[in-house]
């Protein structure tokens, strides 16, 4: 076997075989094949795509690539819930200890955020004392004794994945449909659990931008779930304007509590209702109305809320501790009419900007610092009216940058659906 | 400007500016651009493929990034020559004298060989005593002397074509048809030449195996030269059975020296007067049939073996020392019929394998090694008629692989014919 003939094959569009993945994957771990031709290969799948079972095949060779973990000595079915990522989303935070208390276990493993979107190990860090690495024991007995835990991805988990993710970042390769399916699905069946919900972000503020692209990376993910034995369900929801109304970590995790105890942006709350009923279905083999069911009511009744306090104080968070950017600033309309669009990616990226997220990951994050929508598209704004209020300490952010990210206008019509389709 | 935006905007199939290229011909051969990032780069254009602008935007680029030729110095019209490549290729060393002696000045740079075709800067190595490195003034006073000089190629001759080249060997990216004209066309415009006539091998024994590509690689390189200032013609020529009798670097200066004594095989002959009645048309400003009767009586009536005869000597090629390898075996017909087929790819990578080829640029060429084939596609043979003569010299063949590259049938459908097509 020979770099150069797979690079032609893939370039001929010819199907490449698991054997030739495993040549390649091995060989560009052991630095055998150099970044050149693995870059080349990358390209020449972006453009020439791959199959389901050429897909599926890479996604096997990479989630051994290194360490699996072993959730055997958690007792019940494990569910796992990821997000294809989107500004403002703190849906974790809210599902994972709902979930666990309908009596699904959850044992996650998160990333840090790099780019546009918040990492959920990130905002979780906001919480003063909050611990994100246990020890393998540690997390287990967590996991058995409240259904939830929460922890950062391990060093060695799918190391293929990092290594091809960082050629891709700067060889222009990260937007392959089948390249992002391998990339998530290798972590997600490396992580161990038995059962997989996926809340695929669609829209401008998201890595996919169009409805028939998310459909088909759904696709794509469910076939390799199915292929490694992982039942998996994706959820199709909007990511135009920003998820809720906070941005910023200790700000996001502050509006989790709201949803917690019934309160919080509609959005979000559909979001979570809507990802819970497929986690709790699956998790307890219920049918899916009685999932809900059961998912509104611990929504509801605190149940929820007071996992989410077991789970932070188990893991060292002092939540009475969460503080806010000291400097709070209220952002004006400076007209009347409707908001017909506010711009999740630029806000995401002006957040990131005044210390919400890092460039590289030494940098140090600013975690009381974001944004709180008083608007979402589709309300009605007076001239003078609040459209946000900004949180800021050290890193400055310019007005104007932030009133373009609203567009108001005289008419409006109908926001695009939250919740799009869910594939399974 | 940032190469990541650059490969992007290929990846979507957006075209390329000519400072965006600048930039990436800048930024590698400077090393401020990695391998990873132009490899990724060339598949996208492997597989997206450029307009006639960017390919001559690119070529361009290329050309100034190293010496250009300055022929000025040279008294009249400049016309170059090149083939794309083919088994058994000694064009050039009979179609420069015969040219030159019809008052065409040919001031050619040729390429050392490396692959399954040999190059002619190696064909005339093996007469004994050969230079092919001129001083520049030499070179162009042997020129305006003789009408033709032929010497290797400067070493600083586009550089940017080395490394990209190198690279796309290794990166499966050779057969992209706006790459291989902006390669060839690059190093034809800083040659210096006034006028271009090219010859487009087309078949399995060639880099480009179909006519319809063949014609595509025509189109962009008659564009880049009419974008160049430098008119060029491109002739498609049958590279399927190899050309002439004679594969191996003394055995075809030996048959370029019968064809220039009016002897040879007749399909050699043929695509001589083709080229050489373009060449001469151009260079003398005279009409193509004024040219053809001109390039026939040149070869007939022994100018042109006589210009060859004084090319040699000048660059101090003592051709009376030439000499062959010392066994000589006759390969016989085991069976009656019509030889449909020789393939030109399996006899070059043979008689590359038995010393006249080399892997690396260090290897040593074994000059008198080669094979002369007694018949051509098309013939009839008789059981134990001879096929072929081979010279061995140290490196061995194996007779089946030999026998393997004839077919010979019973039945014999016409040949494709010699000469495809002029595109200009």
């Amino acid at each position: 076997m020979n770099m150069i003939d797979i690079i032609n094959k893939k370039r001929l569009k010819q199907d490449l075989t698991k054997e030739e993945f495993q040549f390649v994957i091995d060989g560009y771990l052991n630095k055998e094949i150099p970044d050149y031709q693995v870059s080349a290969l990358l390209m020449a799948i972006c453009l020439n795509g791959m199959t389901y079972k050429e897909t599926s095949d890479l996604t096997g060779v990479m989630l051994k690539s290194g360490d699996q973990i072993d959730l055997s000595k958690i007792k019940g079915r494990k569910v796992d819930k990821h997000s294809t990522g989107g500004v403002g989303d703190k849906i974790t935070l809210i599902l994972g200890p709902l979930v666990a208390s309908c009596g699904v276990k959850v044992a996650k493993m998160s990333g840090r955020g790099l780019g546009h979107t918040g990492g959920t190990i990130d905002k979780l860090e906001s919480i003063p004392g909050f611990q994100v690495e246990l020890k393998q024991e540690e997390f287990i007995n967590q996991v058995n004794k409240l259904g939830f835990a929460l922890v950062s991805q391990s060093g060695n988990l799918v190391p293929a994945d990092k290594k091809l993710y960082a050629l891709r970042d700067v060889t222009g390769t990260v937007e392959s449909i089948p390249l992002i399916a391998s990339s998530i699905m290798s972590k997600k069946c490396a992580s161990g659990a038995d059962k997989i919900v996926i809340d695929v972000k669609v829209g401008e503020g998201a890595l996919v931008k169009t409805l028939e692209d998310a459909r088909t990376l759904a696709q794509y993910m469910v076939h390799i779930g199915k292929e490694h034995g992982k039942e998996t369900v994706c959820v199709l929801t909007r990511m135009s304007e920003p998820l809720g109304f906070a941005i910023g970590n200790a700000l996001e995790v502050q509006e989790a509590m709201d949803v917690l105890q019934d309160k919080g942006p509609e959005d979000v709350k559909k979001i979570v209702i809507e990802l819970g009923k497929y986690m709790v279905s699956m998790g307890l083999d219920i049918s899916i109305s009685e999932a809900e069911k059961l998912v509104k009511t611990h929504l509801k009744d605190g149940s929820a809320y007071d996992t989410f306090l077991k789970f932070v104080k188990a893991q060292g968070g002092e939540i009475e501790n969460l503080s806010f950017a000291p400097k709070v600033f209220s952002i004006k309309s400076s007209k009347n009419g409707i908001v017909n669009h506010i711009d999740a990616y630029k806000l995401g990226i002006l957040v990131h900007q005044m210390g919400a997220g890092r460039e590289t990951l030494e940098d140090e994050i600013d975690y009381g610092v974001g944004i709180v929508l008083s608007k979402k598209v589709g309300d009605f704004v007076l001239e003078n009216e609040e459209l946000m209020k900004v949180y800021l300490n050290k890193k400055d952010v310019k007005l104007n940058d932030l009133i373009n990210c609203f567009s108001i206008e005289n008419d409006f019509t109908n926001q695009t659906p939250l919740i799009y389709e869910v594939i399974k």
